[in-house]
């Protein structure tokens, strides 16, 4: 049994932490922190869907001194470049810390700062920090005090082009993907791209040459090749619908063998992963709903010789807050999907 | 004044074919035909909005012969393999024709039988129909007696990439056209794909590797770039929306220059055609609905030297009804937005 | 031919006024005003959907002093309270004006004061204005200078009970209108309420004992009925949808007659007004989309003895921009249809 | 430990009662039945979600016999009038029952046939059953070995009127029912009427005069308050979105005492009711999906002394499957929640 403390409650992802903490038979939540509007309100005010389930008042950071010694484990979800600053602090405390921000997604200095444009002050924490892809570098998070969750459409984007990349299966050079997103994956703040007249019944690209994730996409599957050359091309769409991410990758095949080569190396890929599923069907966001799966399609088109891969998550559980509980069940010894056993609503 | 029949009127093309030309001033809608359990019945039972501003019972295609003498120019909204069937009695009491459907998109009969798996028995017709994607062939439809109308993915799909085909700006060999749909593209058949809970909050790629528009978009590429070695990869998508269509194209730049050199390529392409508009901003599918516009815009991925093509259309319109109007218009001389001024709906 | 300004151009109705009036062949807009955030920006970087069609620059309502001189009629589309600021100066100025807001809507000082908390200041103005339901109240429109528009749900409310009012054949001292709405009828101003995630795939009723709205109904059914005792129970909802509303009428029969009684007498109430469809069906809002129609059901349930109406309107056309042209239309003596003739979007 | 099949387990309420026993630790699925087309097909090829996580082949009815013995509880999820063609074997083999659908909900025959139009073959078992509503009549529920239980609408409905209608607060003569269901409340079969484009982005009523809905409503309704005077108006709305319904209820108060009566009336009748929760605010039925709650607001119109009432359910849940799964509980001597306490999804 731990205690942990959620900062950033009032978002969708910290929303999403306490759900699923709360199924969490080894875990107490301790406080919750969020932003200076929502000090002293209660949580269910916040989301009245978790009356007579839960309460517990919001603080805000600055508790975070005094409240830290209470909690073993820290989960920070906040947007880049304010997590670096109170992340020293918390482990210098010894506790551990799992941060879905974007703060310690990287341990390149000079990659962090060339995509959010912040000198990183806290160096030692940042070499540290392990990048929390349980699938991919699950060894190195057991052992890790620091993690740095994924962002969302990384999640589903590297786990969708691993296998091919560790086997050298395509032509790293020119990596398409295209990645369609419900619109939660832009938070709970509000602005006209939030709007709902704005979104639904309609679609758009948008950062198409320039999205943050692009390179955290490259720079994971750079390493997982070890392909310096390796090119991520990285197109966001926002669709209108809550939940989910869908990314369509597709890069010239650079092996030989046909399609049921291609499925039988992903099924081996991820054979002891309990949350990622490979389907001959291209699977829709819909099936992933409030779990903690990637589903994972292969195909190839043999006429132009392309690898067509799809993966669908979804983003707040999978690309945020169940991915962080995955993680924290690592680096506290727990079962890995302790916690994590929903099943998809559906329809 | 011209006289028109519409064959297929109970879909969602029909009925956007009748909402428009109800627009124009220089047609008359003669008759209607739909399926057999529409017959006898008023458009307006299966179309209420219709009430009180037009009133036409549907008949079906067992009445096309006596009924052909009536109209000038006849519109076939049908599933693909049945106008074939028709046409060359249409064509031989010497009306014009334009055909919604996929019969008479292809001038090669082995293209048209490798993706559609049918022996064209009305060769005739099938060699003198005209593409009718009046933005690239406006000449040979001017003259056509025939137009094979371009399904909705082609349209939004070629109009992307011909101005970087023409001229031989990317790499040919590997065009990737992810494509999102909304549900109007399946028709208004009942099944489960189109059941409302089935598409509602979820999004997915369906036919990865051999949806028949694929064919149709590589075989036009081809005629524009004049390269055999034009290879589309199209995986289309479903999005939880009524109307439109994005497409996001990706290919390798072959060229010299840089962002404003491609967007003054696609302005200079598209400077006579009164539906196709340039931004700089990626367009969304709302800005188009109920119009007969293709918005494009063009970026150029610098690090992976990829130009990413995005292109808007509403898919009954400019995917199918208006840019059959379009057609009609200029075959019958008139001008070319005749009927087709309409502003979108927004929000 | 006119010269038309138009206030508060930058919200949903006021880009919708923009949208009809574009096709009014006897108007011309000569400006368009709107919040300081929008000076000098072009309607199209605000509605990029009006690309090619219509460019001019918003200004801000400090300008009117010396715009106002160059129109003939000026729509007014501003939250209540501001409007009644700055008609005066227009109407002394000879200027005709369709008030889109609430402020001009009522001519009784003290129900104006009960709903809204403001102390009328322009009591000429107020007293002159007429409430611009053009089926009720047809011969003072023509007559008048200054326009209140009536609110969207009033419209769809009021058009649905006043047969019933009229002819005495309700219980007006319990008339309940379960009224929903598209989101649009929030605005395209950002807060939680309209935030994509919180509206999407849910419902739920907001305001039920205090809307605004249940005010201006139940003040102008008392005008139409005579009976001091109406008394509405007015509940909105907010659902999944951008645009339209949906009004459930229920009410004690207190006449004598069947089903068909009630449907003729809804048919000649309505027999002159060229936007009020009569249904035995229950209409769709979605018939409605993007017209100036009311489309009205009305049944009975003889178990209960209660009168049920259905109306369903575009909130952004009839129960604002639209109707506001058809009042202009009168006022200015063109044909009432003029500019809305517009076919529904369907699906 | 008790064993279980499931009856009509392709449909949306069969697929959630997989879900919810999945959790259960109290039972086991031993078998699936579904229609004849979905025979020796795996659940997870109809419900791909379920990959990975639960995997059992379809029967039909046919094998029903056979399989009987091998359960102690059997969940119907059939089409009215199908369900009474069964359960008088079952009964008589000494298992349990719960119905969920409408041939078991009245304990008289005339009011059955009245609405159904099915003469009741099975009059022992009709007798013998008991309407599963544990908020109102737990004790009987205890006792019994056949449950019917409540439709989607009434479940709502009638938790938002009893304490009313128990207490003689309200004009039982005049009570209005205005509901508004998501999609899935019309099942998985494919029509024009569940079609996407014509449910999305509108909203109409249907079956204004004559749900059957109603009739269960009014009789239940009935029993609670002993009143044979009892009228109630059911209107059900259709509303774009998958999961939930949310009813407006409209009664004249006929009580005395202010809306802070009202709301401590609701809440001491239901305060041992562990899923119904009494909220100030009106409930939206986001919160409550996936879950087994009953969310309801209570209102006061005191200008036209009318009580308005707000409700909000998961129909597939509360409305069918989680209501099922409590009664079940409840006549097994399970825990009342058990199984049942899964948190909401949100947003």
């Amino acid at each position: 049994m731990i205690k942990v403390g959620i900062v950033g409650a009032g978002g969708y992802a910290g929303v999403n932490l306490i759900n699923i903490l709360l199924r969490h038979p080894q875990v107490e939540i301790k406080w919750l922190m969020s932003e200076e509007a929502h000090k002293g309100k209660d949580i269910c005010e916040l989301y009245p869907h978790l009356t007579n389930i839960f309460s517990m008042k919001c603080q805000t950071l600055d508790d975070l001194d005094k409240m830290v010694g209470q909690i073993d484990l820290v989960f920070l979800a906040l947007p880049h470049g304010i997590a670096l600053n109170y992340v020293p602090a918390i482990i210098a405390a010894g506790k551990k810390v799992v941060d879905l921000g974007a703060d310690y997604r990287f341990d390149n200095e000079e990659v962090f700062k060339k995509w959010y444009n912040i000198e990183h002050k806290d160096k030692k924490a940042f070499k540290m920090a392990v990048f929390g892809s349980p699938e991919l570098f699950k060894a190195d998070i057991k052992k890790a005090q620091l993690i740095g969750n994924p962002g969302c459409y990384p999640t589903a984007s590297i786990l969708g082009i691993a296998p091919l990349a560790k086997a050298g299966l395509i032509d790293l050079s020119g990596v398409m993907v295209d990645a369609k997103s419900g619109v939660s994956g832009a938070g709970r703040g509000v602005n006209l791209k939030t709007h709902y007249c704005e979104r639904n019944d309609g679609i758009m690209a948008y950062a198409v040459t320039n999205h943050r994730h692009m390179g955290e996409i490259e720079y994971q599957v750079t390493r997982i090749s070890g392909d310096q050359g390796t090119r991520i091309t990285f197109v966001p769409h926002l669709v209108p619908m809550t939940r989910g991410i869908l990314t369509t990758i597709y890069a010239k095949f650079a092996g030989t063998g046909d399609l049921a080569f291609l499925r039988k190396t992903y099924r081996d890929f991820y054979k002891d992963a309990p949350f990622v599923r490979i389907f001959d069907e291209q699977p829709c966001t819909k099936n992933v709903v409030n779990t903690n799966y990637c589903d994972i399609s292969v195909d190839l088109n043999t006429n132009s010789n392309t690898v067509i891969v799809t993966s669908a998550i979804d983003n707040l559980i999978k690309g945020a807050a169940g991915q962080a509980v995955q993680n924290m069940n690592l680096i506290c010894g727990f079962p890995e999907d302790e916690g994590l056993k929903n099943i998809g609503v559906y329809p």
